[in-house]
């Protein structure tokens, strides 16, 4: 068997495009002799796919060769057939679709919290696909289970759970894990909305930042909670939840008879970068007896830097926390836990005894059927690809590379602050990666009429945006917020960003906005 | 740069284990001079999995090398470290997890309702994870968000929806897709429940048979619906549920004053394969004005064959339709679809316009930013594997495949339905590719006494279960179904399968019996 890999991987090179043109997925595995054929063709995907993972880190290359969505749907035959294509009709469509795809691995994409590509959780997610099997139970996912558990113990250890105590799962991103939350919070005050629904218990109402992630709405309305029973705390001006409006707007909710039980504070706002302050909240919390959960999707990866650690102080006090190793730590998306202090608490909020899956009398220790605890009944394996990053870097391995995108986006910050043609959208040194700035360009930067020079600032970025994706040069976010007209989000996660490339973007900021 | 990649492939295979060995993950892209350990270390990698994949289509290898979670646990060193690991070792790793874990490709594994390795779709998966990206914006994934416009449309059409009109969206798995439609048909009649929840309308009732699958009772509970507000209707001996129970229900929940919106009919249950009477349902739909869903994660794939389609007639009728190609249709995990008939309800029920993502003036046609109709905010590319198998196969590979199955368990049915030592679960040929039967090993088989039968008989499916797993030649499941004991369902969903092994499978459980 293994010689025959090794002859493949010798000759196919030289051989591939003639070979494979005339087959069809008929020809591969299973079909009786489809060894070799099918070595031929995933070895003809890999080389594409290698090709376009060396040229996505080289400069040179454009980050997106954008084209308008009518344009792309007429750029390539994109339509289903009822016939079979040849695999040489399949090779095309491969690169097809990553000539027009984003190279989310290049050094100069900044434009979500997901950036970079990790080679080590790259080649974990090939396996994972490779395996193509389930969470739900041990039976036929016995690994990948087990490393979870490992997994998931070392992240509580790491939040200060003592002896990495409790619970938790990878779940479909962090709108998911913090719909796990409010789901648990409610649960545990009421264990029988299960049965009964929300017709049985008193008016809930749930509290978070104004600057939160809207995934706690979102949450809300689908459970029923409702979007009106989420109550917004005001942040102060570098986007922190303030705990006394907090309190009051507790005591306000009592007052009118309602039951406040979910407090998310936010460690590393969405926009902003901010920390909630996760004491002063949970001291809050555990006087009105509210759960408290704290949403870490970007900013939980700054436990793992000592240095960085301190902003997410009482963190260990939480009854959850959200926390997306696919951001800050670059593992390939999608990867999301939830952590939860107690135990087996999710098992009892979420199980439905599905017998024809979690039999009772299988022949191994059941607890590792951790299935009946999820939303979700088949769940896809999340979880190698962060374990085997962890092997390869270490603990130490994801803080210097936290710690360096940290550096990044101070370096950032300290040259912008005073440049000319900037303006801060908040005081002080950024607490995450996001560097959040206006540009003016010339023709703006010294109107008099504060009305008219806003106007004209909100289109500034949303114009130098579009120029970038049409020149590919680069990518990076933009919105408003509040009162506030449209401003940069720079976010740095991006592992292969270096300082030339935060210059280069000042540089092409100021390239295409200059006339504006 | 391409002829450094081939360079590369046609040497690694001897140097790479010394290459490698001393390096880390340190000296991998984005590190400068990345680029040929990167290559090596990936083809590394991408060598063992080929041989894995090649081991795994192989009859004389193992299913699974089974060993019980605290065995495991120490077969390996699977705990996190604080130093990093050398990249020999990650290899060592990837090889390990590969070693214990099940071979999902192996023409014996009938374990679940998704079983089979597809070569396009494993290389259409390992494009998608290297382009690393995320469903929610044009922007970031435009490509991807194209092709799944084009395929939900198709999927529409083969429903039957005119000219594919509708809506629909990928999400993570049946009981997700399950509980978007359970959502919608809530919003549909009550849209004041998004911004005020369940307080505010009156007690709901969903309606389901008693074989559906348990996503149902799980969506009402987080939903805040409750499980008890789950009325489940009675089935017919083989599985389907009964119209005029479902209509004497609902006038029964009318009568005490709740509200019925929800009938979720099944199409393919998990255990028996039975479908649910479409068209009498949908009539019983109409009459009360109720959203009628139907749960086609199992049974949907159906539609794609035209000897097999008709037993979802009346699916057109339906609201929303889930349909997982994960299953029948041997799409690597996970890819379930949400149909919706209605246009623009997903996102009038979940759209929370967050304004850092679905920025309102951005330069491209905004329609096709589609990640506020989605439950989750960042969302898994699960689109390409789909659709680049249904280039490869065109819908008549898919329909093909389909058939084989279907045809592989008539033939198991006739094979067993009157073979001495077989008692099948319900009569008449199976729907679908469940095929439920007792196994009576000879010290059973002739036992007077009906109770002490019955107590033996649910002892034997375990035991060979567990039997098969230990040996590991093939895997099956079982489960109880109300008051009858442990039975086999066998379910066919592997292409890889044949009749020989089908024929193995029968040997194997009176191999494995006898002596019970």
């Amino acid at each position: 068997m293994f010689a025959e890999v090794t002859f493949i991987k010798k000759t196919s090179s030289s051989r591939c495009f003639c070979f494979i043109y005339f087959y069809f997925f008929a020809d591969l595995l299973p079909a009786s002799d489809g060894d070799i054929k099918t070595m031929t063709f995933l070895q003809e995907v890999v080389d594409i796919l290698l090709a376009y993972i060396v040229e996505s880190f080289d400069r040179e290359t454009k980050v997106i060769d954008f084209h308008y969505p009518n344009e792309l749907l007429q750029m390539n035959n994109w339509e289903l057939q009822d016939e079979p294509a040849t695999l040489d009709d399949i090779l095309i469509s491969c690169r097809a679709t990553l000539k027009y795809a984003i190279k989310t691995a290049h050094p100069r994409y900044f434009n979500q919290l997901s950036t970079g590509l990790d080679m080590v959780g790259l080649a974990a997610d090939w396996l994972t696909s490779t395996a193509n099997t389930n969470m739900f139970t041990y039976e036929v996912a016995p690994v990948f289970v087990l490393l979870e558990y490992v997994t998931l113990k070392k992240m509580r250890e790491i939040i200060g759970w003592s002896d990495g105590r409790g619970d938790g799962i990878f779940s479909p991103g962090g709108a998911i894990s913090n719909m796990y939350a409010m789901l648990l919070a409610r649960f545990k005050m009421f264990p029988e909305v299960k049965e009964k629904g929300m017709s049985s218990v008193p008016r809930l109402v749930a509290f978070t930042s104004e600057h939160s992630h809207f995934s706690i709405k979102k949450g809300a309305a689908a459970l029923g909670i409702g979007t009106e029973s989420v109550i917004c705390i005001k942040a102060d001006e570098s986007g922190k939840l303030i705990p006394a409006d907090l309190e009051r707007r507790i005591l306000e909710a009592k007052q009118k008879g309602f039951v406040p039980f979910f407090v998310s504070a936010t460690a590393g706002t969405t926009v902003y970068g901010a920390f909630d302050p996760l004491i002063a909240i949970s001291d809050i919390c555990r006087k009105y007896n509210i759960w408290m959960h704290v949403d870490g999707a970007w900013g939980g990866s700054l436990l793992m830097s000592r240095r960085h650690r301190w902003k997410l102080d009482g963190v260990e006090r939480a009854n959850s926390v959200t926390w997306n190793p696919h951001k800050m730590m670059s593992v390939p998306l999608q990867c999301s836990a939830l952590l939860v202090r107690e135990e087996g608490l999710m098992q009892n909020c979420n199980q439905m005894h599905a017998c024809y899956l979690f039999q009772q009398d299988k022949h191994y220790d059941l607890s590792y059927d951790t299935g009946d605890k999820a939303l979700q009944c088949g769940r896809h394996v999340d979880i190698f690809k962060l374990w085997l990053m962890w092997r390869a870097k270490g603990t130490i391995g994801f803080e210097a590379q936290i710690d360096k995108c940290l550096e990044l986006s101070e370096y950032l910050y300290n040259k912008i602050k005073d440049r000319e043609g900037y303006e801060m959208v908040f005081d002080g040194k950024p607490q995450h990666t996001n560097v959040c700035f206006w540009y003016l360009p010339p023709g703006i930067r010294y109107m008099e009429d504060k009305e008219e020079k806003k106007k004209h600032l909100h289109k500034v970025a949303p114009v130098i945006k579009a120029r970038m994706m049409e020149y590919g040069t680069t990518m990076v976010s933009y919105q408003p917020q509040g009162d506030k007209v449209n401003f940069f989000r720079m976010v740095i996660s991006n592992p292969a960003a270096t300082f030339e490339d935060i210059d280069f973007l000042i540089e092409e900021i100021e390239r295409l906005g200059q006339d504006l």
